[in-house]
């Protein structure tokens, strides 16, 4: 039997322990539906309530400000529909980059049906989106700026407190959206204290299950719903609440946060882990030197990432090749970067969490070094037929 | 301690055990991102397929055809949206009826502000839809007809296979939607036999989980999409997959359909609550003879609902006053049939389980005695005053 070795975080995590058994007693205990008015009922709404505490305390916003979804995607969906069709009175742009998640960026270029306009800004070939890039397009007429926090291919971080609020300085009446779905809990934000109107997060990046996430909307802000229904959440969207889940969302903060530890543990992993692979020759890092260290990108050039993903799959070790989202096509951030095509085809993503140990990266360095005679030997063997 | 009489399986069901022993087992056999192309991704991608096959059979089409969701209330926004604005080539007339679901009255209702109309039919005293008129409003220009198989409220049932085919006779591109949250597994549809080309199912209102739903849609049917992103569910619902759901839906699924005998012994509790209800002096009876027999609504006139409700809550035994869904607010479907006031403020909803008994409706019609004795005594001190 081999031993697993599990480096795609980013793409979701492992379930906790002290998860599963919130969930476990959540069935029981939590059965009815929370809008019901009897006193199960009531017990379901003080469940979910308590999770909203929970995450609100995480996000540095009062609980009215949070609304549980179904997943990080509807949340960026809602919030981009949501703001930009608001403020389809007075403009009609958005500034977004070129790396955002899918559930960002098709969302915004969808909105192109509806007379938006988008403007994209691309990182360097660093992996960083410079600020101000994205501050000379924002004009009266900008209804939205959309971007995230942290990168799920490089790590990349933008300083979202800061651009937020020379943002609103420009533009007070522009919405200012953020997918934090990857630095939720990693890379705390106080967003009561920034210029973020809408922000997106996910419980499965934190050892949650996958199924729900959530939103941040600050008061008062306006927004539109993009699912219609019973109202709950406060007419924000619709639909039976997901009760368990929000309980062990909730739970899943509890232990992350408990674990503040597990972040130094992380960091002192992505530090060994860069060091160790550049002394594989020809690997190059594709992550920024600051970037999130629970997600490292690095090419191995001249083979192809599936070729390697699954070598390395064989041995029982888990990389993502591309964005996971996407299946393994060619990464849409390394792209954006301007890369060579032979560094995006090569290109590698691993990702961290607390589960993962200086062995689990002796393991993969060891593999990578293995992989490159093999599958050389392949191709040459290949040209000599 | 004071057994628990549970009459609310309308409004959400208690998880079977079964279900839960998947849900357990799935976040530690299926904790992958099933989009991951290493094995333990693959492992969770089969999982729900697996899941999409079982609901497929479910619902009489093929696996393609089944695409999950987070609600029920989901699947009617994607169904009603989907179809309509991809339809708004040749047609911007939309027919409901009165007493639809707000996931579903409310989205067609939202409609409007993008040019379309909406024709609302009503049902009569009796509680029942005349399918006539539904097809009355049907011509060239109608995008989209969507009703409910099965009324939340009253339990009404349309014959949605029937009147399916006589829309598509009328105008073969006119879109057919049902919601079919209140009757699947209940009053099986083979949905590939009939005009239907969407329709929308739950979890929760079979002994799965609350958090996932499902929507049928047939193929090649054009519809597009509500929420965006990595193109998850075949490009028509973004969003990482709630593999474990998914999972404890199909084993709701094959629970319920062991159990095909639970629709027999509801039937007779229904018969036998009718009796029952009907030998307390006022009671009348609101669900058409010929309704849903998971589903009985009546009212005492003289009585509010929130009143009894409380009342028998008090006792142990949990009902709907209104629908769930709208928190207490008076009934639309009632609203809807044109019932006098006080009939509509009395009103009580019960809904049955294969998990209650008679000795459940005894206890029910006991109290409700008592409960006539006890509010009107209350009342009457209070004129004394």
């Amino acid at each position: 039997m081999i031993n697993l070795v599990y480096f795609d975080n980013a793409a979701t995590t492992v379930v906790d322990d002290a998860v599963l058994e919130v969930i476990k007693q959540g069935f029981v205990q939590s059965y009815a539906n929370p809008s019901a008015l009897y006193r199960e009922g009531q017990k379901a709404r003080k469940a979910i309530e308590q999770a909203r505490k929970i995450t609100a305390g995480a996000l540095g916003c009062v609980p009215d400000e949070v609304y549980f979804t179904a997943t990080g995607t509807e949340a960026n969906n809602l919030a981009v529909f949501g703001a930009a069709r608001a403020r389809a009175n007075f403009g009609n742009e958005l500034v977004i980059t070129g790396y955002e998640h899918p559930s960002l960026a098709a969302t915004a270029m969808s909105l192109k049906d509806e007379g938006f306009i988008v403007h994209v800004v691309d990182p360097g070939t660093n992996g960083k989106i410079n600020p101000e890039e994205i501050l000379l397009k924002v004009n009266r007429k900008t209804a939205l700026v959309a971007v995230m926090q942290v990168n799920n291919e490089t790590g990349a971080v933008i300083n979202v407190c800061e651009l937020s609020e020379e943002v609103k300085k420009i533009n007070h009446r522009t919405a200012f959206h953020c997918d934090m779905v990857q630095g939720f809990m990693k890379y705390p934000i106080d967003v009561k204290s920034t210029g973020i109107d809408t922000a997106a997060i996910s419980a499965h990046k934190i050892h949650g299950p996958k199924g729900i996430g959530a939103m941040y909307v600050r008061k008062e802000f306006n927004i539109k719903p993009v699912i219609f229904g019973g109202g709950q959440e406060r007419g924000l969207r619709s639909g039976t609440e997901n009760v368990v889940f929000a309980m062990a969302f909730a739970k899943a903060i509890e232990v992350f946060d408990t674990k503040r530890s597990s972040f130094s543990h992380v960091a002192s992993l992505n530090a060994y882990a860069r060091e160790k692979l550049l002394s594989i020759k020809d690997v190059i890092i594709n992550s920024p030197a600051d970037a999130s260290v629970f997600i490292l990108n690095f090419s191995l050039p001249g083979f192809q990432s599936e070729t390697l993903m699954r070598y390395l799959d064989a041995e029982g070790v888990m990389v993502s090749s591309g964005s996971t989202c996407s299946k393994g096509a060619s990464s849409h951030t390394l792209v954006s970067m301007g890369l060579d095509r032979d560094r995006v085809d090569s290109a590698i993503r691993i990702s961290f969490s607390k589960n993962n140990s200086k062995e689990d990266i002796d393991v993969l360095t060891g593999l990578l070094e293995k992989a490159k005679e093999k599958i050389i030997r392949k191709a040459y063997k290949k040209q000599a037929v």
